[in-house]
């Protein structure tokens, strides 16, 4: 029986690891975490019977206390109880689908109680990528990436020696945007950019997947996660979603993982890795299918994507700059406040604007998210 | 420094790999082998200094001992000849690039003797691949195919478990008659046939690919090489050949590789597996590719797939008669002496009239073959 603690389980991904998990006898919850949508946490309390549950809210966390008074649940709040799930010792791994900064400390001290992490946190690796790496490492401890392209290309490296890798051939849907000059973009709406071509995910991933933010944070992840340099990460603009990204190696071979879109084999192969376990589901079907097409990313349109390796390359607390004034943007874009582009106008000035912190601790990674916060606040 | 006996040395593969060999310092040529190109050997011998050289045909041998007396190289001739190459304490790796049924003895020799095999001859494992996978496995040697197909399947079954194996996509070019139906095949010539659209190859292994009878054989060689229900291999026409195959695991993930055509890499992969090499070449650029496409392979047209499928699920010793009808019948059309459509005829007539041998020794093998031609030789 392999023991789950999952935070953020109301989200996309947190569903979706719950749904592989009801698939399979030998996968347990014990413990759950949620923001502040107690409903559905609720249910899946009654359904995963977990050991702990985690409201980050503190008066929502009373709300969901009363509600499951009834159950053996034990309701916890805000950084200290994700901290108590990350380390409980009921737990084999622990899946980290919680979106934002707010998963680095929960992380790191999952790590340092040697537990294996499904990472489905981008922001873990965009951010402390230094840190997280050499910390698992150190505790013997695998980082099994979540997201589908990052799973592609840990699945290329299987049994393969990644010094041998040429470079990551990170594929991109290209978004509903793709084909579209900056002109174009100005009148873009809410609903136009909340149109994902292929994949169903959140409202604000969806939003990143049509500026290319997305991608350009996957590329960023990439690099901690594969050990890699920025110029031997190169995005391919694969617009059907089925080649989930590639791997070309030093004597020109390419390994490429391939499949219809569907985060639960991405979640379950991290929840059995090395083990591959059937799936039920849609296969893809290659004469349906017919052809697959590929571009290259037009980052002059799609500036997001450009600034990413920016960001990437200044290293320190640049990429945390990007990744919070986009996440910052982003929520001014879907409340109606902002126009699309400016989402890329407020990352490129915060990025002019910061002073860079060389090698960041967590304090001041958390430190250049608040002034990239405040600095944001204080201009739109 | 690894140490290969190369039989069949003159050949497309056999040049192919002394092409790998002259680009590695750390890969020495012991022997080498030829049909009866003497000219060609010569001079590889010179290049490669090889301990033993051999020539199948006695009175050739006899030729090339003279021409090359002032080299301290032993030239042998026949099957004896092949099999003192195939044994010889001085080789780490067989590479079987020799063509035909005559390359199954020495194989069976090499491994009995404890050498891997890079498998470049179809004959082997079409005819004997129940034989041959049970002795690799008894003499813990590995089977190490050369082919660009199989490659890329061994290559995707990379840190995987061969249980966790849904279904073999064996991708197929096509070949130069896709698209084309029966009525217009009436016409072809030889010519035509010689034009493959995207592998140079030998003269017998292009005809092969037009009547899709190379696939068919293909099918059979990974039925026994990764040990696989006919069922679960499937073709996929994949016209570009950039897509060298792919496998379907039970989570429906799909691991595929992909490359310029550019059989060194194959070579080089069996040589040094599980090492990647630098390979210097040409590389895929998908920017310049821009579409892969796919389609079912019509088997009511190239009835060569659909026959082999039929002669691998009869088994015994029938796919011994399906792959020497083939090869007598090509051999006639490459003469000019039959119509393009009549290889199939061949073949499907032999198979009809064949009473199948169960689980047929090397020697019931090799009866079979001469049952086929001597069939062939009565009616055509």
């Amino acid at each position: 029986m392999k023991k789950i603690a999952i935070l953020g389980s109301t989200g996309s991904i947190g569903t979706q690891t719950l749904e592989v998990v009801r698939n399979n006898d030998d996968l347990c919850v014990t413990a759950l975490s949620a923001g502040n949508n107690i409903q559905k946490l609720e249910e899946q309390i009654r359904e995963f019977k977990p050991k702990y549950a985690v409201v980050f809210q503190e008066e929502k966390a009373k709300e969901l206390e009363i509600a499951v008074a009834d159950l053996e649940v034990k309701v916890l709040s805000g950084m200290d109880g994700l901290l108590t799930i990350a380390t409980m010792k009921e737990a084999d791994i622990l899946v980290t689908a919680i979106v934002g900064m707010i998963g680095i400390r929960p992380t790191i001290a999952a790590i340092e109680s040697g537990k294996d992490i499904a990472l489905a946190n981008k922001e873990t690796l965009v951010t402390a990528g230094h840190i997280i790496m050499k910390l698992a490492k150190e505790h013997g401890v695998k980082i099994l990436p979540v997201d589908s392209e990052h799973s592609a290309i840990f699945q290329c490296l299987n049994g393969e020696n990644q010094r041998e890798i040429d470079k990551l051939l990170l594929t991109a849907s290209g978004g509903p945007f793709r084909g579209k000059k900056r002109e174009q973009l100005e009148t873009v709406t809410l609903v136009d950019a909340l149109k994902h071509p292929n994949w169903v995910m959140g409202r604000k991933i969806t939003i990143d997947s049509s500026t290319l933010v997305n991608k350009g944070l996957e590329v960023i992840e990439a690099k901690w996660l594969f050990d890699i340099s920025f110029d031997q990460i190169e995005v391919v603009v694969q617009p059907q979603s089925v080649i989930h990204s590639m791997v070309q190696f030093v004597d020109g071979g390419i390994m490429a993982q391939l499949g219809t879109p569907d985060m639960r084999l991405p979640i379950q192969y991290a929840l059995y890795y090395p083990e591959r376990r059937p799936l039920p589901g849609e296969r893809l079907d290659f004469m349906k299918l017919k052809s697959l097409t590929f571009e290259s990313p037009d980052t002059d349109t799609f500036r997001g994507l450009f600034l990413a390796y920016e960001a990437g390359k200044a290293g320190g607390s640049m990429p945390t700059v990007f990744n919070a004034a986009n996440e910052r943007a982003v929520a001014k874009f879907l409340e109606e406040k902002i126009k699309y582009l400016d989402i890329i106008e407020i990352i490129d000035t915060c990025m002019k604007k910061h002073c860079i912190v060389e090698n960041p601790s967590v304090d001041e990674i958390l430190e250049a998210e608040q002034w990239t916060y405040e600095f944001i606040e204080s201009r739109w």
